[in-house]
């Protein structure tokens, strides 16, 4: 197909599936003359894929680059396409410096994943990210003990366990299997957000005993 | 005490005590000569409170200006005040041309949020968010029925119903309970997105069988 029918079958804008193309995160088309390229359904796929991450995942162009690269490097094996996707994911953490304070958070992050019993690298984003957490949580006298945390531990599982393992493709291309797990990461990341907010909003419409549209 | 002793009591750099004052962030210390203000304890609160909004909630300037505005107001409720935090935690979402697929996928929110019987506001920016996610789901021909989301519903139900409501300050000061209010909002948001990921890298190594090293 030529640009404008892959835009219309995307959803996509000309001048954007061009930007992605100087970007090169699309694949160019098969020059067919020196004005014209086709477009085929690995564009229309691509296209899906970058939306995805872009509009859910809110990932940078750059991030967005590095997770195409995952996908595509046939060498790359699942565990690491999803390593990428999630370092894509984490947002920076600076860790400040690195004083007595950050280093204790840190240790405490990473008791918390070994009593989980969690196979997480030790240079995974994530433990910086939930050092940070802890600390921001001891400067406020809140609790970041095992104890207090372990239902986030257990509600995460759960769905990872019980329901996300299931959504994976069987018996599909490797590419197929690939896209699924980063949508999946992506997607259901960003709906276990929100639905955490709405119920938030819902407990304390309640509790605050405030009608919904006093806002 | 004086903005040096504001600084090592907070941990924030002098430079940077000076653009969260020329931010408005900060309340101006009480001038007590031409070259010298006396800085307190709400300071101190106020820079811990900026601070776990910058690193664990990663907002901007402007919304924590915003956030920070809705804290101070006294007239306003609880529920309006995580309302603004809310909002502000919210990626914006651009729902691109308002068409017959935008609109499905937001009648299918609704129908998912009046399904669960939640208090949410019709015009709450989580809705458009869970949209898009639902928009995003059907892209890839995934499932976004009640039944397949439900999961995530119950696990941020109970997460809020049974472990945050709790960790609000009971018989404290307004400003205690609002402040408790918006970073348990923020940091706990964040440790279920992070526990999410670990528990997904987790069962990633376990299910792909890759080494933990493999990265």
């Amino acid at each position: 197909m030529r640009i404008s029918q892959l835009s219309t079958a995307s959803g996509v804008p000309i001048p954007t599936i061009k930007y992605y193309l100087r970007e090169g995160l699309l694949p160019a088309g098969e020059q067919t003359s020196a004005t014209r390229a086709e477009y085929g359904e690995r564009h229309l796929r691509r296209l899906r894929l970058i939306r995805a991450l872009l509009e859910v995942g809110h990932l940078s162009i750059a991030a967005i680059r590095e997770v195409l690269a995952a996908v595509d490097d046939e060498g790359m094996s699942m565990h690491r396409v999803l390593g990428t996707a999630h370092y894509a994911l984490a947002p920076r953490i600076e860790p400040g410096p690195d004083d007595e304070e950050w280093r204790r958070a840190r240790q405490e992050a990473d008791g918390l994943v070994a009593g989980l019993g969690w196979q997480v690298d030790a240079r995974s984003p994530a433990r910086d990210e939930l050092a940070q957490a802890v600390l921001t949580l001891h400067r406020f006298g809140l609790p970041a003990t095992v104890q207090a945390l372990r239902p986030y531990a257990e509600a995460a599982e759960r769905l990872v366990g019980e329901h996300e393992i299931r959504t994976l493709p069987r018996g599909g291309s490797r590419e197929e299997a690939v896209e699924a797990l980063v949508v999946g990461t992506v997607v259901h990341g960003r709906i276990l957000d929100v639905m955490r907010r709405m119920a938030q909003e819902s407990a304390s419409a309640r509790v605050f005993g405030t009608p919904a549209t006093d806002r």
